[in-house]
């Protein structure tokens, strides 16, 4: 695992509404026709159906993941995924745990951002498919979705070889307790967590286990409306996602 | 520029509340004696200082930024520096245009996940503070710090050369306008602005201009406290930072 | 005015999910039968339609006046009403100047609270609904609804004449800048706008009109969930209605 | 009680930053000399010192409360207390029942918007203080502070005997499982806790006891800013203080 990638990364194929992430050198039909795409299609150019439709070739962005990866369960949004980016500070060579891996978008967002990243998922069918997704996010060797239970598999990780985990599973609590040992100093533990009750648990755990900085976030977001009569902050907000927890490895 | 530093970088020096952040290969002065930092020095090591006090070594993470750059106004938080990370896509081969640099966290930031950063900063002092964070930062060879004021360089950059466009300066909508041109299709541009009046100034700019899906939102965060008694929102809650207003060249 | 009333008040008559506010001494058509009020009518009793169906007598409680006045707009929630209550205290004896009346929800929630309140509405059709809606709401006597623009007003009114003025118009600055005048010392403004610039216009005035304590502020609710899996803040938050800005005459 | 005072209610005497809540017919001595308020004081009027400070007199209004009630702890805010006086109704003629007393803002709020209150507080020396607010807010006649635990006196309390319950104690449960039987038909328990855990537990036991619309709601509430520069939330905001639940008998 590198996080690099050396075959043509997959691209956006765009035709008004309609938009495709796909791989180069495979064939996807549409309701358009047939588009044969190169192996070494380019961000800029554009390709034609059979039956003559011109779609334009787009780079992949992160946001895009949100909307194109197959879903196993709701995805965490671009927002939440920022939030994980910004307060444990993900960048190339980080070497990343993750739990459970869902449909994604977490693990390749990171992986995009330069790290390598374990992910466990133990439900073998959520584990193929965030496999495939992994490969549509241009991540398949960045990423190893393993497919499994972290929690039987802790003993076996090495020591200290971790720059950040990232939870976001029930049994949170039980990784978190032995995030000192997997975790270099200085490295970072992210929590997402829905319920208070969970959250709590895990915080405590986090406490016990003598990490440092142990602290709760929820993020409220609003959309800001703009219109003749003035400025005001919509009547429709953003809703509660979960609650994220960091804290530090000192 | 390619995103990857072919020194070694640079790393933190850690004793109990101390911690510096300082380059291989040179020489620090502390208040427990002078530290020699070698030229190959690894996390996970420890160095003496001439009075044979220890200093743990380790990796800088992003949130360190915030803490260890030298300031020439507020630095922008992890957790707004995440949202443009998530809202965007940051990642690997991008190529993003930011003003104002200011403490320059969030082009080290964007740096660190992967980018290319051409930063624009009009006071010359600062700009100078900024490239030696961006050292600091290991991200001196992805970030391009360039004294002046990017609404007069305008016209003399590539269009379709930049695949996100990052604003933190009070004549944003100016350059809103023309990231049209500017950014590839699919590309971001984030605006970063603290009052309602200049926020709702971009993002009528940014509609005018024929970009998409144009969005402004405005984080709240709350600490959660858990104590025996129960758990609850922090009653000092986190404040208003700024507006973060998003949209698309499609 | 006494804020007291002398003839029976508004009673509810409750049938499953039916609900009709009536005025005792009147009949009310109903698809179950037609329903005899008597003029006696207390809480607690039950009466039949001429088809026999029961209907259980109910007291008015304030909340109800939301559901049940005739509607000209949308009426202020019981969260706003209440907040204006609560930051200006209003109670028995209070002589309120109300304008634009509206649907009348909050000039009946002061009557009902003791106040005795002047409600200036400029739309004659509205205010007559309004008028109706105070005999509804059991407090005709103590809201004198005054077809108007009060901003045509202003001269006639007796200075130090009133103990609170509460605003709802987009001349709301207008009216602002005449209350020291027209309040007691110690009497409180409060003044409810939607938008940021409006907004900002009402406080400006009021400070430059001299009034004490003058803050604005946003109320952002957000409604629990409690289930099986544990407590959080509702994905489906209630919405933005509106800035409430307060001021004292000192 | 009656919900009407025979005798001159308190008001308050002000000069500059100095002002008294004080009892017609009593002396008030001051650092500018003794203050003799008159048996007949009125609004509007000033009295002097024995030293010839002038002191104006202003009626006492809600929100005073809150600044001269002697504190037996944190009293409840006014926006707080808006919000039950606002999603309850309270207004002249309901009966209310309290607990736990505290210093007595909220119950000396509900008397002046109309309401009779017998309100319990379990410590005997908070309960004389109590009583004295009630003098101070001139409402002795109309809130009844009665020494002792609510929760041993439900079985002599009459049934159907309460329009409004309030509850501000750790054992709200206990009550709010009994307020089917307290309250008349249409009657609303309103229940004010600080932790997630109790509230959860009160919104439990209301559903359980046969409650309708039982709801719990978050109040944040953010000062804006306005000044040369713009409009914006305030950086520093206002803190979380409790959730409020709200249930109705139906």
């Amino acid at each position: 695992m590198t996080g690099e990638d050396t075959a043509a990364p997959p691209v956006l194929l765009v035709h008004d509404d309609r938009e495709y992430l796909v791989e180069p050198g495979t064939e996807k039909g549409t309701d358009l026709g047939v588009l044969e795409i190169p192996a070494e299609i380019e961000p800029g150019e554009t390709i034609e159906t059979h039956l003559g439709t011109e779609f334009r070739v787009r780079r992949l962005r992160g946001p895009d993941l949100f909307h194109h990866f197959e879903r196993t369960g709701a995805p965490m949004v671009p927002r939440d995924i920022g939030l994980v980016l910004g307060e444990t500070g993900i960048s190339r060579g980080d070497r990343v745990l993750d739990t459970g891996t869902g449909t994604g978008v977490l693990a390749a967002s990171m992986a995009r951002a330069g790290a390598s990243v374990v992910s466990y998922e133990q439900n073998p069918e959520f584990a193929d498919v965030a496999r495939e997704n992994m490969v549509l996010g241009g991540v398949a060797d960045a990423v190893d979705v393993r497919t499994g239970d972290l929690t039987d598999e802790l003993d076996d990780l090495d020591p200290s070889s971790f720059d950040v985990v990232t939870l976001d599973t029930a049994d949170a609590p039980t990784i978190v307790a032995r995030t000192p040992e997997l975790l270099v100093e200085g490295g970072f533990v992210a929590i997402y967590s829905p319920f208070v009750e969970s959250t709590r648990e895990v915080a405590r755990t986090a406490r016990e286990a003598g990490l440092a900085n142990v602290r709760t976030r929820e993020t409220i977001q609003r959309e800001m409306d703009f219109d003749d009569r003035g400025s005001r902050p919509s009547t429709a907000p953003v809703g509660h996602t979960g609650y994220l927890t960091i804290a530090r490895n000192e």
